[in-house]
Formats: C-alpha cells, structure tokens, sequence
C-alpha cells in the first residue's frame, strides 16, 4: 500500500471512495480466514508459470546447504506489504474505513465534539461535505480515532470493529479478504525455515491486532507506520501506555528499508509488495549478493477482485498505484510481477 | 543500565572515570564468550535460594499446562536489561568507551577536525581537559562517532572494535565479561519456548553488533536507544541507510516499556534488569495478570566484580544506580534481588 498518512492528505481520494463506504457496521459474525492450506505440494493455489517457479527456485537455492546461495536460517527474513499484497485494499484503506467509523464512539465520550467540526460533519454522514474537509480536519479525525486512548483499550476498540466490519462488495469482513495465494507463500517460506513479517504503510498498532489470527504473523512481526506512546500510571498507581498523536516511523517508500532496519536489523532475502509505496523496500531487499525474491502483486482481475495499474494500462487507482516506472524497474532489475489473473488458481480462502 | 544519553550529560561521571579508561586498544585475540551452559539441571552456576528458586517457579508455573499460570508458547517474552544485568557496566559503559576510542579513525578521515573542539581535546589524552568538556562537546562526540556514516559501515567498525577491545581489569574483550549465570538463565528461558530480547539504554545498533553471538539473541530481539536512518543511492545507483543524529527512541526509565511497546508489542512475563533505568520496565511488565517474574542483580561482590548501590549500604555508583526507592518498590511488589555473591556459584564463563 501506500501510506495511510499520504492516503489522508490525498483528497481526490477521499472525494471518490467515500460514496463506496459501507454503512456502519453491524453486529459480529466472526470468522477465521487464516491458514487454510491443504497438505501435499506447496503453493496449491498458484499456476504453473514464473511466479510460482521463481518462490520455488528460490526457497531451494537458499535451503540447500550445498548451494552457493544457501542462507543460514536465523537470516532467512521475508517482508510483506499488506493492504493490496496480502488483502484486499479496494475501495479504500481498512484502517481509514475505521477511523471514519469510530467518530460515533469518540463522540459519545466526548459530548462536546458533536457540534464541532470536524466531527459534525462526519457524523452528518453527508459524503459530498465530507470530502470537502481540509487536511487538517482529517488529521484531527485520525489524532482523535487512533490516539489519545491507552494501548488495551486502543487494542479492544480495533478488534471488535474487525471482527463486525464487512466489505461493501463481498459483504464480508475485510480479514476474509486475504488472498489464499499468499497465505501459501507464507507457510510455505516458514515451513522452510523463514521468519515472515508484515512491513506496511498502515498502522501497526491496527494491524498487530489481528495479524497473528489472520497471517499467523505474530505482534513482533509487524513493522509499521507507528506513533509514540508515554508511560504514565492510574489513580490506582497501575501503569500504562497512552498513544500519543507523534509520529516515529512513517513506514512507507523510503521509510520502509529505514522501518526494517530500526524493527528487524536485518536485510531481509524475500520482499512482497504491489505498488510504489513498496520500491524502496524492494530495492534493499535486492542490493546484496545472494539470491532475492522480490515480487510485485498486480491487480488485473477485475471479475474476482479488481483491475488496477498504469504501468500494464490498467485505470489509475485511488489505492496502491502501480506506475509505469515501476514496472520498468522491476523489469531491469529481475523482479517477479505476479498476475492476479494468470498466477492465481483461487483468490480468497473461502472460495473452493 | 541508564541511559547512554543520561550519562553523557553526567559529566561529574565521565571526570571520574576517565581516569580508568584503557589505553587504545591493541589488535584482537577472538574469543567467544557465548552460552556455556552444561547439560543437566538448568541454572548449574545458581547457587540454591530464592532467587533460583522464583526463576525455577516461575518456569514450571507458566509451562505447565495444567496450571492457571499456563502461558501459550507465542506470548513468552522475556527481556533483559544489557548493562550491569547481562554483562559488567563499570567502570564505564562499554559504548562510550567506543565512542571516546573512536575519534582518532574519524579525525582520519576528517583532518580537518584534528585542531577543532571537541576533538583536539579527546586526542591530547589529557583527562582532566576531557572531563571539563561541555555536554554539547560530547554530543558532538557521539554524533561525529555513531551517525553520519552507512549503516554497514557502522557495523563494520564496531565488529572490529568490540573484538578488539579489552578491559582494564581482566584485560580481556568485554564480550567475555558476560554473567555466565545470565547466559544459563537466557537458556533455560529459551529451552522452555521463552523468546528473549535485550532492553537496553545503549544503542540498539552496537548491540547488535554482537548480541547474537554472546548472547544467543538475534539483532531483531534486541531493543535499545535507537537514531533514524535515511535512504538514499550512491554514485553506483546502490541504495544504503544512513545513521542520522536523530533520536526515535530513548530507550531508559519510561522509555522501556515504551520501547517494548513499539518493538514488541506483547507485554513481557519476565523482566531483568539492575537499576533505576529498569524499573518502569519491571513496573510494566508486572501490572497484568498471572505469574510475572521481576528480578534485579545487585551488584554486591566487590571480590569477584564490583560492589555497589545504595539500597545495600554500598557505595553509590557512577553507572547503575539502585536507589533505595527502587529496593522499596521491589520489597512491596514482590520482584526478587539477585544478590551476586550469595546467589551465583561463578561470574563469568572463564572462571572454571
């Protein structure tokens, strides 16, 4: 993906999704979507074809003890962008869904908010006065929704609008929405001894929520966009942690490999993205001898999920812009770009 | 430990110990320090009492499955304070030693630095100037040592360094001067599904330098002060990070759980650590639920090691502090002092 924040200050953006958001969501019906991979050969869900065949040359090479690319098992690292490499990031960022939707609840705690704006205008549910909101206000809205709060409760309010929110078109909650491909690679690279982790533009405090239920990826293995927190104690003199509105690491483009290096310290041997936002990460991922996968995900399958994407003449995106620049680059340095429509047999886990 | 940052801006610490430094230090002899456990009961170097027996306790207790302590495999964590608590602190921490023994390599590669503050001074040798050097002097030092080079660059140097330094007192690499009872108690974590991490006030690059192999822990289990990075090409279109003199992360006192927080994301179930620095870290993690183990190492063997702090009656210290607050605390709280003369068998894995 590309960052939340850049996402934010895109207002284009906003004007156009905003009409695709679902309503407030309803009621819990949880379900699981992680795993699901059947026994037997790897990759069950991909094609036949380069992609496949570049994930399976590479783990051989680096797990062989006797090739010339072997890598030693506390080095192996995998990264993973996730909104658009991992799930589903049409019409509009989870996260951003989320933030619009909580301002129901903040103002509930905070009376006072109701008639000013920003909030009064996003309560009013009025999409076209939404849109219109300054950069500013939208900051405000993301500052009162995602911070402010102590790190549990943060953590509860976020798992119970995951668990209800469902996705306007599958009418599904959005962490059904992985794709079952890449589940695979995930299990597939640990099976073989890789340690996976999510490196995204989107919160990591939102994503750390549900990353081990949906991707088996623990909270340690989820580096993100991350704000500060201060340590404080209670009438009771218990401690804890309030998230605070200051921002340490803006973990997108350039901020990814800078991401990487302050969370993992390691240069990672695998790297998974789908748009520009996932360059850098790609780039440092490649810039050391040995063998490196680096993949890109592309969106063309309009019928069972979305075609987006200049760089193959697809339309432009309000989400995770594949640019023509990119496709070149990937092309150059022998990047793998996966073809939603060619490289994959299924895309969610609940189809059969 | 404090933190790095804390006793720079100490300088009543550095006028006093700058008289113990060693002089530069000659070329390397590589000796690994790492876990010498022996097979059999666990802890070997533990002499019997109730600092074994809480850590003993607190294993059975959180392994068992039966118990109502069970702790699920993905959720043991266990952090270590590095200074004073894994490794000796005195009399000076090993990093400013590094930074102070560095300025010679970087007026090298600038002599235009050799006639200029702070550096002449550093270079003279001349103590007494050295400890009458401002806090912006020193900041300066540290920057000039620790950023403005490559990410492996820095690696590279403080590789070098670490296995070449020795300390005054054994004359031997510090990386020898490890508690071999730590080493067995990072084990018998480890052994029983236990992840272990490093907290510490130091930098989080230095000690990545080699916590893997005197510790066992991988660089992304280790946490400490930490400084953004930049990405960016050389000449040759290769991209590389660059240390920046910026700080994201004091990693001391409420910086811990803060640190924790951003890097981890779990709330530990043990805690290690050996002075003022640590207790917010052990504060934190004991305010939840279940069986927390919270230890302190203090410091009174001034035969084998040093003897120091105040809660005891002993001399204050120019580095770790244990306040009498802090033994307080651990009195009402129920964390555990690890008395190093009465509870460890032998200091360090040399010692036969």
């Amino acid at each position: 993906m590309e960052s939340l924040l850049h996402y934010i200050t895109t207002r284009r953006v906003l004007l156009s999704t905003l009409t695709l958001l679902p309503a407030l969501s309803g009621p819990l019906l949880t379900v699981s979507a992680s795993a699901q991979t059947s026994p037997g050969a790897p990759l069950p869900s991909w094609n036949d074809g380069a992609a496949k065949q570049a994930i399976r040359d590479f783990v051989r090479t680096t797990t062989d003890s006797a090739s010339p690319n072997h890598v030693p098992t506390e080095e192996r690292i995998a990264v993973f962008d996730q909104d658009g490499t991992l799930w589903v990031e049409h019409p509009m960022y989870t996260q951003v869904i989320y933030c619009l939707e909580r301002v129901p609840a903040v103002v509930e705690k905070k009376p006072e908010l109701k008639n000013v704006e920003p909030f009064k205008t996003v309560l009013s549910g009025d999409r076209e006065a939404m849109a219109r909101l300054s950069m500013r206000d939208l900051e405000e809205v993301l500052a009162a929704t995602l911070t402010g709060m102590s790190v549990e409760e943060f953590n509860s309010e976020a798992k119970k609008w995951i668990e209800a929110a469902r996705h306007p078109r599958w009418k599904r909650p959005y962490t059904e929405l992985v794709y079952q491909p890449m589940l695979e690679v995930l299990r597939y690279l640990r099976d073989n001894g890789y340690k996976t982790y999510i490196v995204t533009g989107g919160g990591q405090d939102f994503v750390r929520v549900y990353a081990e239920r949906v991707y088996g990826i623990p909270p340690e293995q989820v580096v993100g966009t991350a704000g500060g927190t201060t340590y404080g104690y209670g009438k009771d003199g218990k401690p804890f942690l309030t998230k605070e509105p200051k921002l340490i690491l803006n973990d997108d483009k350039a901020g990814k490999p800078e991401g990487i290096h302050l969370m993992i310290g390691r240069r990672p041997y695998a790297a998974f993205g789908n748009s520009n936002g996932d360059r850098e990460m790609l780039e440092w991922t490649g810039a050391s001898a040995g063998a490196r996968l680096k993949m890109l995900v592309l969106h063309d399958d309009a019928a069972r999920e979305y075609a987006y994407g200049p760089a193959q003449g697809l339309p432009d995106s309000k989400v995770g812009t594949f640019s023509p620049a990119l496709y070149d680059e990937a092309k150059k340095d022998g990047w793998t770009v996966i073809s939603m429509k060619n490289d994959w047999k299924r895309i969610f886990p609940f189809e059969q």
